[in-house]
């Protein structure tokens, strides 16, 4: 199985070797990556520039590997189109350093790279490890990186499905099971900082503040809070259908 | 009626200066934008460094301007969070120098921004300009811009419904009406040039050919081809509810 | 005469316009600039990646403007090389907003845009407006920059030589003359503030705070502080030739 | 002995990790450099933005190292105002991989973090290795290194000197000695290729390609043309005091 591998937090992240490591097991992986943090870049791609495809050694693991001096969205793009001789089996993004639950996935580059991954109708996967900053344990979350590509991979899964999941920064015998979930809602108030530079200019800077909002029991948000690791399909077809029946009513 | 009117293309772009004076006749024009191009920068917003916000002076228009050195979506947060000093009716992006149609939604900055404005629970309209980038005629785009802004505003509008907006770059009266549509399938081919940059080093850059597939009638894509302005409703929530169910029987 | 206008604060900023606007009296002003603030650049230009040069309008004044994507020294580079049809007769980069003076020329992208015009051989002149920030008076700096610009140029000008110009922001009466000096000496103390992001990780701020230091009375700092126009004649020379002889009887 | 180690082609390049290998022999060694890419960046500095400073493992070696968003002048600034201790005893930035010689010491990052190393009273070296890209061989460069800065700092050096050394990258035996010169000229010609992006607009990059000149023979460029190991003193004092005197008597 050949397995293209890519993230948000950039090729010198930690979870981007747990996660190569640990998918050595199950096939040939391949790691294009970003050359630095990404995170929040969202489904962004390069148009107006140049970009720059560097090989990449990982100083301990044998792994093909290249940096390129764009956006999560871009490596896939880039390592299916121009650096693997054949299409991959599955994309795997991650194991991003915090979580990306609910409203967040739009933001987020980890997701991004992975709808990228089902544009081009390669099953994809976006892994996610959620904990505090400080000392974010990848113990588990490298043991079911995995076995959870695994099992996904060896079901029937049509085109142009994403499965979006968090596991709970712990050790393995500390994370409950796993939880098929919808997303949930995040929202944030206090958003902007605003202060001066040390010349006197002022700035903002976001400092998104997570509001406690009473979440679905269904949803990933509730599931990682209470230990379980989330699994959520995701799609990517915005258009909403509920509303365009009514629309089509509508006098314009 | 207050309106907030942003755009991917920045704030010195063609578009967005027609934009704001089309909508001055039916409100209180307030932009918020871009201090450069930012176009398929999809929905990134910037985390790890502060943003400057800018006083800025069109020539010869008077509207409340600021621009700012971030994202779309940077912009809309900003915006509602600390420059405006009440939540504004409406968020317009546009008027974009080239189509969103489709599959290339994901990536357009001028559909996140309208997108942020719906995560903030703010009526959200995205209009671009669907013609050949030499000679981009923005009059017809102009003047049913704010047609239809007024339109859709008085109606009644569930929250978290983004409206999605081309209008062909014609003169009005080769406009040949409006259609509601869903989004369509846009897939490119032969997607990286790879050249020598002048010191021997190679670089890739992004070169992507539409190829002609058969779009559904119903579709954005073919209302645009066949000289209609299209109008799609979006929803920004991910979860594929249909393959939810399945997925709970999966053995994991 | 032909005359190149370039800076370091970006097309957009005032100095560049008022410069323009002075210039046009006593030759024919071309501007090439950069596309948005690139103060402290020092001599940078770019190398790794293309370069876009974009037609600029400036709203009332009717004068042949470019801006491009790059350094002070790129804009040079690129005037003289590729958009000019002949070389310019001066060089004038400014006027910029706050000195740039002793040491700190170093640092200076004003100063950098002059030594590249030096560098192929033409007379160039770097003109900064002294003054605190907050209201920067450049009714004083307009009027001695044409003046100033006129009657350099027809001295008879070895090549390789630029001419650093530091004006009061003062009204024209407050200005009390004209100083060749030579340059002085800037220090800075407590350099780098250490702050938290939002996110709780730690960045630097540069907040160079400057140090009183006695300056020579022939030096540029002395002259701008008694109210006086600087001019310091600089060459681009960097070898130590005091020193040259000393180390030839080195053993190494 | 304590040793600051820099460069200007990022904490990743091969020639950093030579020169701190080589210099552990003589001092406690500490590197504080760029993360990435910074060649041709001249003096520049970064006041408009927060710097980060990460931590950074050399695989291999055993050396306190930091990366830095920021240019190679940034990380002299910072290394000295806040990471060390105490004031290093000498600066030493390189290897660069490319020669910096004559003219284009203006636009060396190389040689501008050497600079602010002379700037805060530190004596400073600047290393370059001088071949053709492809295949730079550090092995020379890498013995030289070592020898050159103990033998440079046993020395009595006044403040305020840089040393510029440029060594061919050659195997030691090729290696014809040293000397001491003074910078000589390089020109480039037809400076930039005009070219369309893919999406058909145009862009320019910077290709210089050397003129040959007649150097002076006791010129930086001729004696590293021989095979020679070149060092030049440089100062950082641009006042231009020949041409000062005549101006003295100028009308203005």
């Amino acid at each position: 199985m050949q397995i293209l591998v890519t993230n948000d937090d950039g090729i010198n992240a930690i979870g981007i070797r747990k996660l190569a490591e640990s998918l050595k097991k199950i096939g040939k992986v391949t790691v294009v990556a970003p050359d630095r943090q990404r995170s929040a870049i969202g489904h962004a791609i390069t148009l107006h520039k140049p970009l720059r495809v560097d090989r990449f050694e990982f100083n301990d693991i044998e792994i093909d590997a290249w940096s390129i001096n764009g956006t999560p969205s871009d490596c896939v793009k880039i390592a299916v189109e121009s650096i693997l001789e054949k299409k991959p089996d599955v994309v795997v993004s991650g194991i991003n350093d915090g979580p990306n639950l609910g409203t967040d996935v739009l933001y987020s580059g980890t997701v991004s790279a992975a709808i990228e991954g089902a544009i081009h109708n390669i099953p994809s996967i976006a892994i996610s490890a959620v904990g505090s900053k400080e000392k974010i344990n990848y113990e588990g979350a490298k043991i079911y990186s995995c076995k959870l590509v695994k099992s996904i991979i060896e079901k029937d899964i049509p085109n142009n499905i994403i499965f979006n999941i968090n596991i709970p920064a712990l050790y393995i015998e500390k994370i409950k099971g796993i939880k098929v979930t919808e997303l949930g809602i995040r929202k944030y108030k206090n958003n902007y900082i605003k202060r001066k530079d040390p010349m006197g200019k002022s700035y903002y800077w976001l400092a998104g503040k997570l509001i406690e909002i009473e979440n679905n029991k269904e949803s990933d948000v509730m599931a990682t809070e209470s230990g379980y690791i989330s699994i959520t399909p995701l799609h990517f077809n915005l258009t909403n259908y509920d509303f365009l029946d009514e629309m089509k009513n509508w006098e314009l």
